[in-house]
């Protein structure tokens, strides 16, 4: 086979850029860090997106598209965020190319037309959008604001992975301004929920809901919620975050309102975002060594179905039980494709639609047409099985529906399985270096013990789960007094 | 009324910048020529995004996403393109900022993070796709390819008006390569059918379909397709355009494959767009001195019921009756708002979604239901009726139906009338400045006249058409000989 894919065992890291590259998701681009997202990976975030725009507007947000540049003097309005971004910015500085006089047929930047301020690609908007929320909001009537963004951003990072972490990728944000911080704060945990909603009944990937701590913070932020995921490997991923951004942003830019006694107040704000990085958790938790494997309920195809056949009669016979079935599955809204082309054999056909993760594969042969029979394949657990053409459609209705599921329960049953409580040191490094994972210990608050531990174990605290059980205790690495554990991992 | 709109005699320009923002459509930013879309304008691009996409799909088409930076060495690999575009581009020369020592809590490019190669961002994406596609193309198995991008892009134009012309703005651009030449041209003639049937059965807007002269084409474009429409002050505005464009992209970026005998052979390429301009068309060739007119096809909202009502009594009985409508035209598929909200009084409302451009307004009074009646307004005629409520939803659904014709209908009788025959010079100059519109007249094929007309009169030649009927004449500028007639216009 030309399509190989590293195993899981051999090189973790290899097997997952195999699976992105052969599956046909992602591919590099002649761009330091940019990828190009293939047309199968895009109709899978078409899928993923038009999901989470549905629930966005279910809960009362409205799209809207701000610009892609902000100048340098907006984006340095707000300083921790800017301080945040200022290292990973990519700037606009001229405006024009010009022929290189040295080298004909060259283009060069031309001086005279420097920018008289830079402008940075956004990294993330709330500057320029908490500078246009600015002209928007005078009263309480103009509140509260519930704006949602499609967007790409550009982070300037130095060492990028497809999809997990590229200078340029795909994403929404929220930026949402409240009267009050209660609803600010309300508004900030209601995301939170729609994207763990999203996470688990979606992708099937369990997720722990939780805060950050203030050094995992968001640049800006007064509160970082978020969503973390464990992947195969025992490494956590932080899969969408939700921040209540206090009135940070609204001082920034002088954002005021009155309320109804007339007096006047900042506005309160959120911001929450997930991105195609979500695409790469996806991959990671999932996939086994022959490819990926796709949640049904956002698999770009659900069921593919492929003849075998010899001749042109056997074929004809096919095609005709395959019409009626492929509109019987399309009336039950199942994304179906027939794939009869000529060019590939049944086995390379197999082998190409394990590697893309489609959930059910169908093979119709001339024998098994004979006894009214098709064979059932499911990509979750490799089974085949026969099964009769009489009532087909509800079966694989009804197959899609466990593939969710069982996708979702092994995945958590994984997940679970490697959240392991640390009351020791020792203890802690073992579970990090040898069984992975979440590691549930106890932690004494202080950021520099946070940054020590990260020095010392490379993990970080991923999240203080929400409802988390209070328990008196001692930090693992200080040993002072702690009142609750917290969850650390190392991470994508 | 605090929202007064500049009439179209009073001062055309000013009447549409005041549509666009005063009917919630876009805003000016910060940032030099980059608008806001606001939520009502994005609602709108939604609507036309979707519709286009199902278009792009049914044809075979598949969505990507390529990267936003451009290396200056590819940017400049297809010289008439890079030379088209490098007079009006943005370009990234650093990737970090630091903290400014001389300014305390400002930032400054850091001198030290110069990146070895500028990065273009995209004006159009021939060139990074291009270089893409090299990778992906062998053999004429792996063609056609047929890829579309939504995306937004950055022209760094000196003059911007919002939606017409804007440094950036958002669009799609599709991306084809096939084996032989004439299937590429039958790939730029189908989705210049394609635009025009959008632009005419779902913007109510008519379109004349044509191409290009050599001094109008897309820069590095062998044949530029367009459609263009006529504005409501006669000027002309090009809509779309579909490019055929050889093998010059190919040998640019050496994408070659290998037919059925093996024999080598540069790959043939099209390129078509559509951007956030046309929803600048949309408001100049339906809207009034009143507001915004939008066809019930694409409009975000179409029917908004306001109630007219003394007391919690009387709004209960509303509500009930409402209630029912709302389900009802909701299950035709209608997109219908009842706006109840307290703040602000009937009459108010009115204005506003008269502004807005709502189709169909419903007014619901307790006087009418006493009779089982409703009051309807239709905001392209501004006809009122009163209307049973027995079988008021079909009634609905057929009005919808025939605003929508109505609109197309009165802009092609609008079109019609303005394109007028020009055999004189005077003449032709005669209807540039007073009648306006298209003008049919003859040219001798030219770049040197074309050139000189421009020049003279402001105007351009806006299209070939299609089918263009052949008639022997002598140019109106040179008085050479000529076997067609082709359209001139001043334009947008």
């Amino acid at each position: 086979m030309s399509k190989e894919i590293t195993s899981r065992e051999q090189d973790y890291s290899q097997w997952y850029n195999d699976l992105v590259l052969k599956g046909g998701l992602a591919d590099y681009s002649a761009v330091r860090g940019c990828m190009v997202i293939k047309p199968y990976g895009y109709a899978l975030w078409e899928n993923m997106r038009d999901v989470l725009d549905k629930m966005f507007k279910d809960t009362g947000h409205v799209n809207a598209y701000f610009p892609l540049f902000v100048p340098k003097s907006l984006f340095e309005a707000e300083e921790k965020n800017a301080e945040g971004f200022a290292k990973e910015c990519a700037i606009v500085t001229h405006y024009r190319l010009k022929n290189d006089p040295d080298k004909p047929g060259k283009l060069m930047v031309d001086p005279e037309a420097k920018l008289e301020e830079e402008l940075i690609v956004r990294p993330t908007s709330e500057a320029i959008i908490w500078n246009t929320y600015k002209g928007w909001i005078q009263s309480y009537r103009d509140l509260p604001l519930l704006i949602n963004q499609w967007a790409n951003v550009v982070r300037w990072e130095m060492r990028t992975r497809l999809f997990l972490r590229t200078a340029e990728f795909l994403w929404q944000e929220g930026h949402t301004a409240h009267a009050t911080k209660e609803e600010a704060i309300i508004e900030t945990e209601k995301m939170l929920h729609v994207y763990a909603d999203f996470a688990e009944n979606w992708m099937a990937l369990p997720v722990i809901k939780g805060v950050k701590t203030a050094n995992e913070r968001f640049a800006g932020a007064e509160d970082t919620y978020c969503i973390e995921a464990l992947m195969q490997d025992g490494k956590a991923l932080q899969a969408g975050t939700s921040h209540f951004l206090g009135q940070n942003f609204a001082k920034a830019f002088d954002v005021k309102f009155s309320d109804k006694t007339n007096q006047l107040d900042y506005v309160w704000a959120t911001s929450w975002g997930v991105s195609t990085r979500l695409i790469g958790g996806l991959v990671m938790a999932h996939s086994d060594d022959q490819g990926l494997i796709l949640p049904p309920k956002i698999a770009p195809t659900q069921v593919v179905i492929v003849p075998i056949y010899k001749g042109d009669a056997e074929k004809e016979n096919i095609d005709a039980v395959v019409n009626t079935l492929t509109a019987e599955l399309k009336s039950l809204g199942i994304r179906v494709k027939y794939d009869d082309g000529e060019n590939q054999r049944p086995g390379w056909k197999f082998a190409e639609y394990e590697m893309k993760g489609v959930p059910v594969r169908i093979a119709v042969g001339t024998r098994d047409l004979a006894n009214q029979v098709v064979e059932v394949a499911r990509r979750d657990t490799k089974e085949k099985s026969t099964i009769s053409l009489d009532g087909i459609s509800n079966y694989i209705n009804n197959l899609l529906t466990e593939i969710q599921q069982n996708m979702f329960n092994k995945a958590k049953d994984y997940r679970d399985k490697h959240i392991t409580k640390a009351n020791t040191w020792d203890e802690f490094m073992d579970i990090l270096d040898n069984k992975t994972g979440f590691v549930s210990a106890h932690w004494d608050g202080t950021s520099e013990t946070e940054d020590a531990i990260k020095e010392k174990a490379k993990a970080t605290i991923r999240c203080i789960p929400l409802n988390n059980e209070q328990e008196a205790g001692t930090c693992i690495f200080s040993g002072k007094p702690s009142s609750q554990r917290v969850l650390f991992a190392r991470a994508y």
